[in-house]
């Protein structure tokens, strides 16, 4: 069958990827897009790099519009998506691109986010271990699924098979991240402009102040289990030094994650955990020995590199891992989850291969 | 007086910055210029933006032509300088970008370098704290001296204050530099083409590789000392982990460094180290608190910009510094220092603003 | 019928591209990669983004190891392709990347590139019009194919409707190209090196040197006939001024074209003479009046995009064309040359929506 | 004696780059920075890299704050200058950066501008011939100067020794620019946010619409005279087909601007026409035969870098410059006319090195 979709906030960023996959999908009908502000005007006026969608108008973005579809993505500001929840009951899949859906813990969201505290939906970084377990197995069939924080899940997969596997502390963990200014949305602020940002790297959210990293938190203390013999970890012992650093290139996570070498724990021990939680996936690869990945080698795929060093002068494991915010971080993760919610094959519409150079 | 200067090295990127910075020292004549394989080219075929210098040519690197100067510049590849130490005994100072004269230990040197050890010169990075003075004080008169490397400058300087007031824990240092690729040189390599550097960022030396480290570990050893109370640093108590990020910017650095907070230290107490350090320096400054800087404020400027956050959460200091890698971090320290060698006024001939955006 | 495929030139850019489009082609199988110089390594090595073919291992280039494959790729520098045209005589499909089989002269081949003449293959450039029909004609069921070069092919798709139909004078065409440095392959050459990329544009080969200029030509010179009422252009006659700059971007070609208004031709008339030549074509779009396209809207896409407009002050046609230059410039070009000449349809394996941010 | 001086449009990026030179000038004192919505907040928080002029805070922009000073500089959106044309009537030094007191045609100004035509200043300038002499000698004393656009004043120069000398023909110009977002200036417009820019070359103001064309054709119209025995040119006779392209760099211009070469106009001549214009001159230079500029080597200094190419095949001569659009061809020129009009060195405080890479 064809499944009909609308995707709101189809004039950003967010959105806009989750067009130009879906557009190459051959199970569905983008049907419907709309963007608030910009309603009325063609899509290709907001989108002009996604040709084969110019004939589509966008509409308003309201409840009457994007229901009656059978996928509906909200890829809006969060705070926005909780409102549709409820006028949205009958979508039989429902996909948020934004943050309200993420957190488990209301004391989490208060703290970095404010205001309602929403539910929390199927996690949608299918490869993350949970409890043993991948989270894949909790988005097969899910009907509302929150896609992943671009650094969070960056910084989640990077480090979640060390947790899981008790060769890595968690209680220490510093990660810097070089990120693309497209991770900030398009939004009208004098530091995104292209004379701010070219030539130079500029920090931000400095001090532990950025608010993925509850989700990252949430997700190394999910990440162990039973099966893992390793116990579950207390959230309340995850630390995590996190800044992020925007660089001048449109799209790109380069995360460079690092935590204390659990004591007694063996190099042979410490990267067999990444390559037991990676050694079956597709789109999340443990790279060779001795290699780095680069954000160009991921551009447009659905995919994350993964490069692993052991620096006993440091007593850190050092993970760098490669990302497309907009894909793998974001649009990909949601496509690649709707795969799996509505039983097709995942890697459906979704590219293993970067575009480089 | 007016020096005659002969600078080695002056096809390349080092080189060509201390005669862009040298080509408005009133007190210099930049009589020589030499480079090796482009011996009898115009010096505007390497270095087209020095307009002033366009007359030159250059002259093959050889002792006999450096000689009879009465200041040189030696930049060239490490493991090349030391050779010149004997031939240039009569130059009154000579001034060395490479790293043949930075490091103290001849086991550090061996480990990171190899080949044959060189007796260690003045280090020229004045603003670091040296056993509680400034090292300022070691470059008045000298007349061999060593300049910094760009990434290992840019991180001592962002610590050392902590060390030596005691209010970090220098046994687990994390940092992580986003820089600009010349700071690698002119190098004909693969990965340091255009191609493979725009839109990406490109991670190398992870996992405790790079030659920087030990300098910077020798830096902070040195930070503390009987006026600052804490007593000496233990050399073999300071790890740190290094990961250079290559990004899509021609110069600077933007160094994330953290460290643990000492048990028991004040924010107060924190940021008084840092302020107490650079509170009365022109080049190097600490931003407001809230602020951080970007290295596009540096650019072709002498000056480090310090942001300095603390993230009781994470329990570690966040010190994020911005550096013209090829000025404050090399030509510029080489300038600095000469003029402190000399007598002159410490700040000729270098720029406390940055060229922005 | 699966086609057994080999690429030669498959470490650099042209063979990269070649090979990533490739990777999704559902009726052929990479069987071999070569590269002269680095035989014996492994692809992933040279291409990391090609994760799919990270299995493969590069080959020596030579005619005994590419013959007896359905289809050869060759992406070679000029003069290189030429030797293997007798040893691959039983290879049902060559495409050569290169230039040596692209020119019908030999005395603008002589003049622009020297050394021995081979004789013209069909050229893969499907919208050109030629003769008042479609190239594309020319390549069905074809065996030996020119892709052509990225510049020329860009400019001789901008302005060939214009010259097809009169409405321009094609005896003083400017054409100004903002060009990435892809475009130049993976060259170690001083000027590539990213440090002198970065935030800078480079202009080269000004003043009519570019080896892309004959190929316009001859493209100009075949695009009327009977069919168009226009009669045949004088080759003699053509004259363009064309200058490329490098800018820093990895990929695209951004070819600002311009020539006099005929007399006589109305802004009706004009804006037909590309409607009708495209109207109807997938990869090559005129936009709407008013709209100019970027190269980001074509980044990793078989797409041209095609601006219009009639400044009748300076009594000229300006046609502003994005191409990505290792898609529609070469790779996309040669992949949809391939379709062609084995009756597949057209746009398998070929993106029309670009990656953009 | 010490200038006092106000810069009004201190937040943005034409009045940041004047107050980056004026803080390396000898004989101004910078008393007042104006911003009219910043009014209040630190100077810092807009121009961070202003390090030396950290301390001062930005004033509302009004007459009265702007009155009272030896010099006023202007830089505000076209439209507003001319307002204070009148409410500084006391002020010894006007210099405008904004377009109001450039056009000396009210119906040039009403066709790209509209509103009020004010009438025209000392065009700032010092290299440009005007009638046979320089423009230098209209500024010496000048009281009221209007800098020049940016774009405008690198295709005059480019093109101004030709047509004086009588070897092109300037009925059929093209031309067509790289250059950076800065000239657009700090707008919150979504085509101008990084994400847009990074990686992309984005034209605009396709068609003869771009505000510069007017101020060119003013300028080649004003170029010959008496002394060149060329006769005057007629502004009618003067066309141009100009086409601005955004490019990935925050700073620059490079413009390759062509023209008909005269007939009977020898390689000699046509050579000596930009000889005899620029080789005195400080910071425009030709280049020696067969190089061309790149807008890195420009780079904040006051420069501007010409290449010639003679084209016989294209009968075009290929002019390229390379300027720093916020210096050369903004505040540089700003503090230059300044300097001439105060009677000062006309070099003083402008560079004429760039700083590359």
């Amino acid at each position: 069958m064809t499944y009909s979709v609308a995707v709101s906030g189809a004039s950003g960023y967010a959105g806009g990827e989750i067009l130009r996959l879906l557009a190459s999908h051959p199970d569905v009908e983008i049907r419907t897009v709309t963007a608030h502000s910009n309603a009325g005007q063609k899509l290709s006026e907001h989108q002009p790099h996604l040709r084969s969608l110019a004939h589509l108008t966008l509409q308003d973005t309201t409840p009457e519009i994007l229901a009656g579809h059978d996928i509906v993505f909200l890829a809006l500001p969060h705070g926005q998506s909780g409102q549709y929840t409820d006028a949205l009951g009958d979508v039989p899949l429902v996909i948020d691109a934004g943050a309200d859906h993420r957190l488990t813990s209301p004391s989490a969201w208060d703290s970095f986010y404010g205001g309602a505290f929403h539910e929390p939906w199927a996690y949608g970084v299918p490869e993350l271990l949970v409890g043993g377990a991948k989270q894949r197995e909790h988005l097969r069939g899910a009907t509302r699924i929150a896609a992943p924080g671009c650094n969070a899940s960056t910084v989640s997969l990077s480090l979640v098979p060390g947790v899981a596997a008790g060769v890595i502390d968690p209680s220490d963990i510093v990660t810097v991240l070089a990120v693309g200014p497209s991770g900030a949305g398009k939004s009208l602020k004098p530091h995104l402009l292209g004379s701010e940002i070219l030539g130079s790297a500029n920090p931000y959210a400095v001090g532990g102040t950025h608010r993925h990293i509850p989700e990252i938190r949430q997700a190394l203390a999910a990440a162990s289990g039973p099966s893992t013999g390793s116990g579950t970890v207390d959230p309340d012992g995850i630390r995590i030094s996190f800044t992020p650093v925007i660089v001048p290139m449109a799209r790109g996570i380069l995360a460079t994650s690092t935590a204390p070498i659990a004591p007694g724990a063996t190099d042979a021990q410490i990267r067999d955990a990444w390559q037991a939680a990676y050694g079956d996936e597709t789109f999340v690869q443990l790279l060779p020995e001795g290699s780095v990945p680069r954000t160009a080698d991921v551009l447009g795929a659905n995919t994350a590199l993964i490069g692993l060093a052991i620096d006993r002068a440091a007593n850190r494991v050092v993970v760098v891992t490669a990302v497309d915010n907009l894909v793998k971080g974001t649009a990909g993760a949601a496509i690649q989850s709707m795969n799996l919610a509505l039983g097709l094959t995942e890697t459906t519409a979704l590219s293993i291969n970067g575009v480089a150079p």
